[in-house]
């Protein structure tokens, strides 16, 4: 096999077979494909798209570029949730712990956060010992043991999806549906799950800005799980405003414990929830949605979703009183208020400008390799759809010493719209996309 | 300036500016950008095209990345021929040194033979002795004393075409007009010529196949010399059929010499005399095509062309006596005669199975760094359109130890069609392509 052909074979609007996609990946993975016969491969393929079948094929080549996790003895089904990432997002933290309270085996692998996008992993290290590093060893234990693990993603799981998303991040070709489908299902599978929920943001602070993109992203991801044999489906989310009322790590664990509590903000909550239910169905916990939901709401509602959380954080490491006691938590020294202009309702709160302002405070970062402070965020007073008067507070900046408070300012002036209507209502969930075989 | 940036415009269909394409060309030229970035955005102009103006300054860019040649004390416009290349064509070797024997000063830089077209410099280097790889000094000595120099392309010149060349060939890059355009036509700008003949090679043994492609390539030649300030014209000529008779690296030398003592076949004269009139417009040395037809007839006809050939060889240090001794040049030791199957008119006989045959003999190279036998190839004794009964002889094989021979016959069987009425008569000019502003 040659590299020029596979690229002119594409670069032509042709197909790729699995067997030249294997080849491919393992020459990434192996490091015997130079890297600028791979990009202009890439690059094609994002100019000229990939069929389901291709898109399949490739995400499996990945997935066998390492090791595909197994359990032994689970009474269900291992089951996870992914989002494509926004502004404010901490379900993961909220409904993997509701999940495995109602039975539900959840090996999650979570990622960092990377431009106004915050990660799950960035979140949870800011328990104090809280860590996300686990072997696979300890992963299997903990999953075996107490239903639930919340790690990064190991070095033998599809290595070839961090050799190809490092060149893909330098060369334009992140923004492609197959790529984007093959690295994030890649990983999935290879965790060794049999469900999935996927929760696709569609937004002004998401990666797909409309919902026809949305759309298409999600439905690649359901036919590319379906067709590895794993349970799939998408919820489509708007992610135009932060969701929850809490920015930044520690104040994101925080607002996460709340919802636990059944103190959380009603989007954050009911996305929790509904995820969730969703994941016991794929599990095989129960057959029916409505079931599901009730069976989740009733762990939120006895505590034992909170319970299990303090068991998860307790196994990993992490300090457990921080349930009961925030102030175990870092936090920022300062604050500062950001007030209403004008009276009126908070009409619109632009997710991205609130992920990039807090990025300048230093709760996210721009390269993968900086150093975030897990201290620092906003806390959303008024969110959209409050009526304000002139000089109400809209959001409290916690910051240290100044740091992007300034910038912040100006991103939130065109972020945040107030108008003399009232917004209309958007719900949260925009649609459910479900395998072709459902 | 970050490459990325410059990939993700050409990939979203934008536009690149002239700094941009300059930042690139050097960061290709001093390897500052990396080749995995390079053939990302070459994979993108490939799939988006660039305008006229955005090849111009990717040209411009590439001629800075080395010497731009002057001539002093001319007396006319310094002018060359380039072909997009073919089989069997060896029109430089007649045009150079009748342009020159016309008083047209000629600083002609070709290329080698790769794949199946065959290279002016193999050619010549079939002459003992003949060196084509002169330094600029020699080069300009030449012009300025007996008018032509046929040499390689210097390193000084367009380095950045070499760099760019060679990952374009192992990145599937090469079939591109833009890129084309400013691969050919930046070596071309560097010579310091005045004026500029494209021979456009259309049909089965080109590298363009239909009309409609070699006319884009043309125009885009076209308007990118006239941008530059050299005075560009384009002949599209056919390639279905190799040009003359002989196919072969000395084959093609003795064919040279004899189209030159007025003894050539009508194909190759008449392409060759009209290459060379234009020359001698662009040169400022006639105003009217007809006009500078006749002398062009004239220095054939009186021997002037042959005599400034054999100057321009004992300049070079090959044997001028070839001119009168083929003897002097290599020759393959056996033959073989490939006959007619039926009684019929030769209707086709494909170029590019034919120059595939003679890189199977040895004549030609499939990797610019193999070795070359200069005197294998083939001698058309029955060109398209004429009458054969079946038996007679249509190609002799001139080969080493039937090295190829085999293969030739296959390749022939399919390549040779005889029909049994004769073909229609196809002109050999298609068309001419001017300046916008000629």
């Amino acid at each position: 096999m040659r590299a020029v052909d596979l690229i002119r074979t594409k670069r032509d609007g042709g197909h790729l077979t699995r067997a030249e996609l294997e080849w491919f990946v393992a020459g990434v993975t192996h490091g015997s494909l130079p890297d600028y016969q791979a990009s202009a491969l890439l690059m094609a393929i994002v100019l000229r798209g990939m069929t389901a079948d291709e898109t399949a094929a490739l995400t499996d080549a990945m997935v066998c570029s390492g090791v595909r996790v197994t359990y032994e003895g689970l009474a269900h089904i291992a089951v996870d949730k992914h989002s494509t990432g926004g502004v404010g997002d901490k379900t993961s933290i909220i409904l993997a712990p509701l999940a495995a309270a109602c039975g539900a085996p959840v090996p999650m692998m979570s990622g960092r956060g990377l431009g106004h996008t915050g990660g799950t992993l960035d979140k949870l290290e800011s328990i104090p010992g809280f860590r996300t590093g686990l072997a696979l060893d300890e992963l299997r234990r903990a999953v075996a043991t107490i239903g639930c693990a919340l790690i990064g993603q190991t070095s033998e799981v599809a290595p070839a999806d961090r050799k190809l998303y490092a060149l893909r991040d330098v060369t334009g070709t992140v923004e492609s549906i197959p790529l984007i489908t093959a690295s994030i299902m890649s990983k999935k599978i290879a965790e060794g799950i049999g469900g999935l929920v996927l929760d696709v943001k569609v937004g002004d602070g998401a990666f797909m800005k409309t919902e026809a993109d949305a759309r298409a992203l999600a439905r690649s991801l359901v036919d590319t799980g379906e067709l590895a044999g794993v349970r799939t489906e998408a919820l489509l989310t708007d992610m135009d405003a932060p969701l929850g009322r809490a920015i930044g790590n520690a104040l994101e664990i925080v607002e996460s414990i709340e919802t636990l509590k059944g103190k959380g903000p009603p989007d954050l909550e009911s996305l929790s929830v509904e995820c969730a239910a969703r994941m016991l169905v794929l599990s095989g916990i129960e057959t029916a949605v409505a079931r599901a939901t009730a069976r989740v709401r009733d762990a939120l509602a006895s505590g034992a979703g909170v319970e299990k959380l303090r068991d998860i954080i307790a196994n990993q490491g992490g300090d457990p009183k921080v349930i009961d006691d925030y102030s175990r938590l870092p936090a920022a020294p300062d604050r500062e208020v950001v007030t209403a202009p004008r009276t009126g309702f908070v009409s619109a709160m632009k997710a991205e400008a609130v992920g990039r302002a807090a990025v300048g405070l230093g709760a996210g970062r721009d390269r993968l390799d900086a150093a975030i402070d897990p201290g620092v965020g906003f806390i959303i007073t008024a969110p959209v759809g409050t009526r304000v008067n002139v000089g109400d507070p809209i959001i409290e900046i916690h910051h240290r010493g100044g740091r992007g408070v300034g910038e912040a300012r100006r991103l939130f002036e065109s972020a945040i719209q107030i108008a003399e209507a009232p917004p209309t209502a958007r719900p949260l969930v925009l649609d459910r996309i479900q395998g072709r075989n459902a």
